[in-house]
């Protein structure tokens, strides 16, 4: 099965169009390569690139749009509503199939190396490819932003890059590491009662005593209420777990899910998974689904 | 996306081994196709090929295995348990993707009449390709079997073929048509008491009652009950549907789903559709599965 990574560099310009042509072009030469998606936020002033491809491909893309967007963006006139400590704010590696999490930790920091010596860019690990636990937390890294950064970098210890010079040019740092792909995923309760989405949300999310790998917020949106959730490693908090934990905290309050939706992109895992525990199907592997047959030498699963 | 068939075509040859690999050679050599499974039973004398590929591909690949089967087979001296009329004795076309069933029914008659014209071989379309209600049914084509056949064919108005002669010679008849893909699939039950699982079974089949796409016997396996299943359309009878029913079914006698197997393959889109349905997802469409981003543009999906 050939490798296919997934990266997604976040670059702190959402305005300027010139700007992010420039950087998508400059990684969209790499060969193996396909761009999936560019997001742009204007609010934000940033843009988040999602590209797909063979490790060795995405790396240079990467590279070649880090070095565009150290080039073309200075974070001394940079304005946005969103945090960030560079040009290219945070790019992370994320496996999709035939690549494990070690081998995107090893991308991670073989692009590092490259940006800190080549560019002259300081450099945080962070998530997987974090060097020590407070730098697996990417909030921790980027506390403070570019402007703190720059007065803490050289003197605090704890704001000393891991690879890269000890000095803030005007492209910034840059946060490196590897991570499992993201859910996004939203579930509507037969409410407009926001106050139940609140209380399942606290029920389920880590942060006050729930699953590892969920976050959740309660919102109304368009008048109902809505368990709003980002998935973090559905290999280890599955999507089917989180979704019948809903329910029964749902059925508490006498209220029940009418729907749930896919924000963005689901692995394909994450649904067989569903299907697999669901139905019970004990003796489910690929090799048993007619596609990946068809499918298998060609290299792509 | 680039279209997909599959094609299975049972011969009736399961014992002299240079004549099962003599057919299948001769299937091998057609481009785009890739000879996924080949089952032999020597009590049933018979064996069954899958194949997949593009549609002109596994059209010529399933003539060129009629025309061997037809050469090397003679059902004058065939003996096995299994029923047949036929050297190449049933070839169904299965739409995989980018396919519709219309589109699997003009491949059965375009084969159909190329063994006719260049075989002599008389040939009866059945299932979506039928051309007579009574001949939906491969059941009702087969009944009394090559001998049976050989003394009506020309008489009975009844038995004439489609397309080809109105004679048999010793390579039989063939039976060509489009279905959808069977999922072969076995529920278990917390019980060993067979008569639940056949109560079950009788609940949930087409033939006593049940569902239109559900074929159904209960079985004792390993000392536990077994609700043994084919599901012959698996878009119009879901197989969450059926689990969820026979989960009910089961409640009723005070016994639970313990597991499920899969025999052979699983279409892909079965088990996405179970996901979607249990987890409610209501927006999910092919195009939020991460991977078929991937692959989509390759033509793959």
């Amino acid at each position: 099965m050939k490798p296919i990574v997934e990266c997604v560099p976040n670059f702190s310009e959402g305005r300027r169009q010139e700007v992010i042509d420039a950087i998508v072009n400059a990684m969209a030469f790499s060969p193996g390569v396909r761009i999936l998606d560019v997001e742009k936020d204007a609010d934000h002033n940033r843009s988040v690139v999602t590209m797909v491809g063979d490790p060795d491909g995405v790396l240079e893309a990467a590279f070649q749009g880090i070095a565009a967007a150290s080039r073309l963006i200075n974070l001394d006139e940079h304005r946005g509503t969103h945090p960030r400590i560079g040009a290219a704010d945070v790019v992370p590696f994320v496996p999709i199939s035939g690549i494990t999490m070690s081998e995107c930790v090893a991308l991670a920091r073989r692009l590092g190396e490259r940006v800190a010596g080549e560019l002259g860019v300081p450099v945080y690990f962070y998530e997987e490819a974090a060097s020590r636990p407070d730098r697996r937390n990417l909030e921790n890294i980027r506390r403070g932003e570019y402007e703190g950064l720059k007065e803490r970098i050289g003197k605090d210890p704890d704001a000393k890059p891991d690879v890269g010079p000890e000095k803030l040019g005007p492209a910034g740092a840059t946060v490196i590491g590897a991570r499992q792909p993201l859910i996004a995923f939203n579930v509507y309760l037969s409410t407009d009662n926001v106050e139940i989405a609140r209380k399942i949300a606290r029920a389920v999310r880590h942060s006050s005593g729930g699953f590892r790998f969920v976050k959740a917020l309660g919102m109304l949106v368009g008048g109902q209420a809505q368990v709003s959730m980002n998935l973090t490693n559905f290999h280890r908090t599955p999507m089917y777990r989180v979704v019948e934990a809903i329910r029964r905290e749902a059925a508490r309050y006498g209220v029940t899910i009418t729907h749930s939706e896919i924000v963005g992109l689901v692995p394909h895992d994450a649904l067989i998974n569903a299907a697999r525990w669901y139905m019970q199907i004990d003796n489910l592997t690929p090799d048993l689904i007619l596609e990946n047959r068809l499918w298998g030498e060609e290299g792509m699963r």
